[in-house]
């Protein structure tokens, strides 16, 4: 059995075409959002992507994974700061009639999660957390089976529960969310405002300041690197914690960009959430990198239509 | 239909006969747990207590609401601050041996968010976030109406969420938990340790210094009291905003002796919460005083029945 997932960004979308039994992603296909064009051709050109996809072979439905506030009962886009004109955006209607088939829409944070249930470490576990640190940082929760949407399917927003309450400026208002921290964008704004008191940090030694030429300081021993990494440790810590406090988890897992720093970032991090858990929490939990790296976004979206129990 | 809910806790627990329909109780006893007499004979004692509330009723079953680790599958008290000798202890056997009746053990923060759902505030949400505020702080969970408990029953443990990442020790080993801020005995310790700078503080003038007592000053216009209040609406705020980007519930419910101090608590709370929470989350929920009161235990018990789909 087949299944498509569309991963839609900002500015580039993928298409890939699914085996619903192994996560093999038969073909995929990247192409410009171009939000500009208006979101009528924006849908049309992903209905073109999905018939190129799967030409020659029968499939079950698509999954769309949408940034943003999303209607996932309905498939409507409630709003999506990328895209200006998407409020009360039919999209799953509007894709469903080009193509004839079902089509679930969901908000990527969750569908990454369901990548993870389906596909990824989740597989087997019935109670996950996943995150991801990208440019911003989505959180997506799966307890006693269910997806965590909350009333109005805004819910899981775990990168912006507050970890340090005198913290950074966040991009949503308030100060100290996970997300202005741990988020790629936080790293960078770290960096650069240590600058000034670490202007010999081999940080500004590389062409563009990022998150990955932090963590390689961090690596090299660089006192501007590794003060960033501590703080981002400290934050996640305190998040996770707390999520493992609340979900009591079998599984924590972390995705997007910044978990590409790997070790340097993982082995403190685990060490100091078994240190903040309560006792009786002890082992109940693993938190690991995710391993689905650039397909995440294909294989989350794709395992929305196995979730809603398509066959 | 009637149920029985039993409210233990370490000094006295209480037993009431309660009618499924409108959360009526009929008749209710208080005993002395007597925890030093040995668990068998506490379980005695509750039974005994059960004969005689319901006597000539019929019954369909009995839900316990007890402090501690909880197996709620099997009716295990896995372990409980309070109660030394209840390690692995099978309460829901033991007490179902005597009565020959379904007997159902729960955490008793979870039994107060399913009195609430049942026979509170929560009526006819799928979505409700509950705190107790008592000698500790205790949380419960429904999520599209599942009792959110995790992987080993462990979770919702919202009282140990961390909200001032440097805030005062907590009894777990943290610091700034909200518990370590927001309980009764986290107010009357901030009292205490702020008698030095406000000796003239009317909270000293009271008998013995307590949670009542520090809001009853601060609604004078007591400076202790009022800094202390402005303390605990912080961090209650800041642990209420992340449950509502977390959970997105239609409701808030708070209760415990804590929540009797009414609007002083209430009023800033509700203000504070709708300053935190992100633009997309305000109009979806109400934060809600517990309207149960001194019942709540004993509903919140009888309510676990009823969750567990007994007729």
């Amino acid at each position: 059995m087949y299944v498509v997932g569309i991963d839609l960004g900002g500015t580039f979308f993928k298409v890939g075409l699914v085996d619903a039994k192994d996560g093999r992603i038969l073909r995929k296909i990247e192409r410009e959002t171009k939000v500009e064009e208006g979101r009528d051709k924006v849908v049309e050109r992903m209905a073109q992507a999905v018939l190129e996809v799967t030409e020659g072979n029968e499939y079950v439905g698509v999954g769309v994974g949408s940034p943003g506030s999303i209607d996932h009962d309905k498939g409507v886009v409630r709003f999506s700061p990328n895209f200006p004109d998407w409020v009360n955006f039919e999209l799953g209607e509007k894709l469903s009639s080009f193509l004839s088939k079902p089509v679930f829409v969901e908000n990527d944070a969750n569908a990454f999660v369901l990548g993870e249930r389906w596909f990824g470490a989740g597989k087997g576990h019935e109670h996950i957390v996943a995150l991801t640190l990208g440019t911003g940082v989505g959180g997506g929760v799966i307890s006693h089976g269910v997806l965590i949407t909350g009333k109005d399917g805004i819910g899981t927003e775990l990168g912006h529960v507050i970890v340090e309450p005198n913290g950074p400026l966040c991009g949503c208002g308030n100060y100290g969310c996970l997300e202005a921290i741990a988020s790629a964008t936080a790293i960078k704004r770290m960096a650069l405002e240590g600058q000034k008191k670490f202007p010999e940090s081999e940080i500004f030694l590389a062409e563009e300041v990022n998150a990955k030429v932090v963590f390689d300081a961090a690596r090299n021993g660089d006192l501007l690197g590794k003060t960033i990494v501590d703080r981002v440790v400290n934050a996640l810590a305190v998040g996770v914690a707390n999520f493992i406090h609340i979900f009591n988890p079998s599984i924590v897992v972390i995705g997007g960009g910044v978990s590409r720093a790997g070790d340097i970032l993982f082995t403190p991090l685990k060490e100091k959430v078994h240190h903040l858990v309560m006792p009786s929490f002890r082992g109940t939990y693993e938190i690991v990198q995710s391993p689905l790296v650039e397909d995440a976004g294909i294989l989350g979206a794709a395992s929305i239509v196995l979730q809603r129990g398509v066959k």
